[in-house]
């Protein structure tokens, strides 16, 4: 979830004073307007220690009327607030109609603190993330507009920027021992905030990861993610006065006008394998793999592989190489293309949770439900809130699928466009592929932007703990099949592992 | 939550008879246009053994064309579901578009007597439900119309009923121990139901409660439900085709089209009490409850009172006779009329939460929360979604202030329209009450059968074993004040007693 927030994503200097005059001013022409506006604006600030909270809110103090603007947090519990139930605290600072809070700690706060030290169990954190859900809903029916920024740093560099602040004689009273103590705890951490946001990002109310690396480029992707949201629903709120009726939640911009920096722009696609390699690696994890597989079908555990990626990326190529090492009756490979009159009848999760496997098989994906957030949403097949939802469905589905016991693997094959057209020209020239090739593969590649970003969104919000992505460089077939096998392995010897020998 | 269904309502044999050829007239029509439909009918029963889950979907099935229209249960898991993930086989059984499916158990059932049985705690119910819940959504969000239906029985009527099934030589075969172990159980039962309603009843897949006491009742308040909320859909469908953007949750209908039976009218209105009872009832109470009081405040024991109820029922008399038992600095009366600037620029539940009591001490809401549910819903100041909406952000509310240890107790103070008009002329007549009376007062008179279905839902949707509704039979004020009284001695009693002392 937040491998796309540790890309050291930067703004430089000269673009960073170049973008600040007018930006400013938008922030205040839209101030001023939000204050006849029907509604409040809350915007919740969490995320790892050192990613730039306070900096920001200080910047965005700066940058803003900061007479209709109020920074709120909460410290200990005051002898009032002790006195009452939880929420009263957060009740009381709630911002009136026209205004804006910037929440530096807030509801999340306590229980992510709580589950992280080992005070609260998963079932309890889960009780209170459900309450802070129905606590945002009650608001955001009402017609709040609730940001919420998640600001992130790896754990490297998290551990450099408390380094430089302790280093810094000005700066070193700001880390304290507890600083270090959640370095220690940084894993849990991360943990527990992957599970919060999965779990509480709504369309009512949904989160956005930041990266924190850099000072510029977070200031300015808050500031003009809030500038957005707020504008969005004052223009929204002018549309309904003119006679619409019906309140939408607004999208998240998804990359707040800045140049975007994708995940898959960070994959070193010169990766590749030698012939001999490659023999010698196809050998030792196929025979590996068929290994696993009879043990995984002794002790009754199911796997399910993802495969995504380009045309042309080489899913067939890695199937067979999967496939080639395992007993036929123990894997189904399904081909996701349109579907039947019968599945499209039905919910778009239904043909996938037909297919599921029996304990111990294998069921191959070529193509998967990850269609709804990739063609069906560029190609507007799915609308922005079907589309929008979807990763939250997909979360619980493969929730459900791991919580079950089943392995789940998720590939993108990633290939870059040029690898591509050479793929492409050179199908259609062997007769015996040129079926492959279909206009609709052509069409595809002119929206390669577009699909790049859908690629990063689904990795920021279905790469998860339970069911990571692992992204393959393909350009090289040899480096990306012997990979797929490898990644397969280790994900299956792990969950072996891990898993008791059911009684005879 | 149940109380509402406990008014034993029936529908005579004459009228039922008269209804029928129409009503199966218009399922028939209805399902035939629902066959070209774009989404599926989900029709869940639950509830209590007995009150006719069964009969009602044979009867659905004798009224309805067959061949659309599928039942469902779930027994012990098959070899092929227990190999998979629990939901699969849920997802298996799911109708098509343009179909409905009755499910005459479901999703819900194993999680409710897992937690009834005690084999499964709170906080792991609770999860079941939230997964529940998504499920839904999932399904709702893409267009299937859930309908849920709570049959219920008083723990009376169950036991005639399984009396009468175990006499009835025909039938005695469908009465095992089993059964009456679950009638043991009722209590946990019915809690359980309750919670599960709470967190499952949405707007998007609504639970309605009904009346298992009367075969003809609940036949036909579930077709009619039924019939209405798939024409509403439908029409709704077409609405959106001719051009309107957004889809709508439906409301569900309140009352079916039968003639209402509500709470209200089955008090004992002639409850009375003599001025000598009355005298030594507040005597023996006032200097009970200022014991407890003291007690509580000691314990740090907090406690909200609230006042609802018809115009001149009482409610300022029964207050004083409250306060008059406290001691000044314990208490707060809080009158609620329309809201001051800096509280209408808030949530409608802020300005309860700022008036929270602290710890050991009394609030009393002269007037509350509800009334969005009563005034706002019947005057048109909230919108239909609004008010709807409301009673799940009461419970959750209500659930917090309970949680946190304040005893919350709820009077609905009820008189008769006679009696009101009696009252209302008196203070016409009496120089220092008559500004009591105002125009607004006679309006809502106008009102009166509006005003008891929405306290019927009230009681029906908000009537918790947490958080009860006292329904008080006023129009003998010296009943009432006493009554009052003595409710609150019981309750502040019962907590007192269930909390430890607390550590000096």
């Amino acid at each position: 979830m937040f491998r796309t927030a540790e890309l050291q994503r930067k703004l430089p200097k000269g673009d960073y004073h170049q973008q600040i005059p007018q930006l400013r001013q938008e922030l205040l022409m839209m101030q001023m307007e939000l204050r006849e506006a029907d509604f409040p604006v809350i915007v919740v600030f969490a995320g790892v220690d050192g990613a730039g909270k306070s900096e920001t809110v200080n910047k965005l103090h700066e940058w803003m009327d900061s007479r209709w603007l109020v920074a709120r947090a909460f410290g200990e519990l005051s002898d009032e607030e002790r006195d009452r139930p939880e929420y009263w605290r957060f009740w009381r600072e709630l911002p009136p109609k026209g205004r804006i809070a910037l929440f530096l700690s807030s509801w999340y706060s306590v229980p992510i603190l709580d589950h992280v030290y080992g005070r609260v169990g998963l079932a309890e954190f889960d009780e209170r993330l459900a309450r802070i859900k129905s606590f945002e809903k009650t608001l955001a029916d009402d017609g709040a507009l609730i940001l919420k920024f998640w600001m992130h740093l790896s754990k490297d560099a998290q551990k450099e920027r408390l380094r430089k602040l302790e280093k810094n004689p000005l700066l070193h009273w700001q880390i304290s021992k507890r600083d270090w103590r959640h370095w220690e705890l940084y894993d849990q951490f991360v943990a527990a905030a992957e599970r919060t946001i999965m779990k509480t990002s709504t369309g009512l109310a949904p989160w956005k990861i930041v990266e924190g690396y850099d000072a510029r480029y977070r200031s300015i992707s808050v500031a003009i993610a809030i500038r957005d949201a707020i504008r969005f629903r004052l223009e929204e709120a002018k549309t309904q006065a003119a006679g619409a009726a019906v309140h939408l939640p607004e999208p998240f911009p998804s990359e707040s006008g800045l140049p975007p920096v994708t995940i898959l722009s960070r994959l070193d696609m010169d990766k590749s394998l030698s012939k001999e390699d490659y023999t010698a690696g196809l050998k030792r994890y196929q025979s590996q793999l068929n290994q696993l597989q009879r043990a995984a079908r002794e002790r009754r555990i199911s796997t399910i592989l993802v495969f995504e990626g380009w045309d042309a990326a080489g899913k067939g190529g890695s199937i067979r190489r999967i496939t080639t090492a395992l007993d036929a009756r123990d894997y189904q490979v399904i081909q996701i293309a349109a579907p039947t009159d019968e599945e499209a009848a039905h919910n778009y999760l239904w043909r996938f949770w037909r297919h599921l496997p029996r304990a111990g098989r294998v069921t191959i994906f070529d193509r998967s439900w990850y269609g709804r957030v990739l063609v069906e949403r560029i190609e507007g097949f799915a609308g922005t809130r079907e589309w929008q939802r979807a990763y939250a469905e997909i979360n619980d589905f493969e929730a459900q699928l791991v919580e079950s016991g089943i392995v789940l693997v998720k590939f993108w094959l990633h290939i870059t466009p040029d690898e591509q057209l050479q793929r492409f020209k050179e199908r259609e020239q062997i007769a015996y592929k040129a079926w492959k090739l279909t206009d609709e593969d052509w069409r595809n590649r002119e929206r390669w932007a577009d699909y790049e970003l859908a690629v990063n969104d689904l990795v920021e919000r279905t790469s998860t703990h339970q069911a990571p992505w692992s992204l393959i460089e393909a350009n090289d077939k040899r480096h990306a099949r012997v990979e797929v096998l490898r990644t397969l392995c280790e994900r299956l010897e792990t969950a072996l592992a891990g898993q008791p020998k059911p009684p005879k």
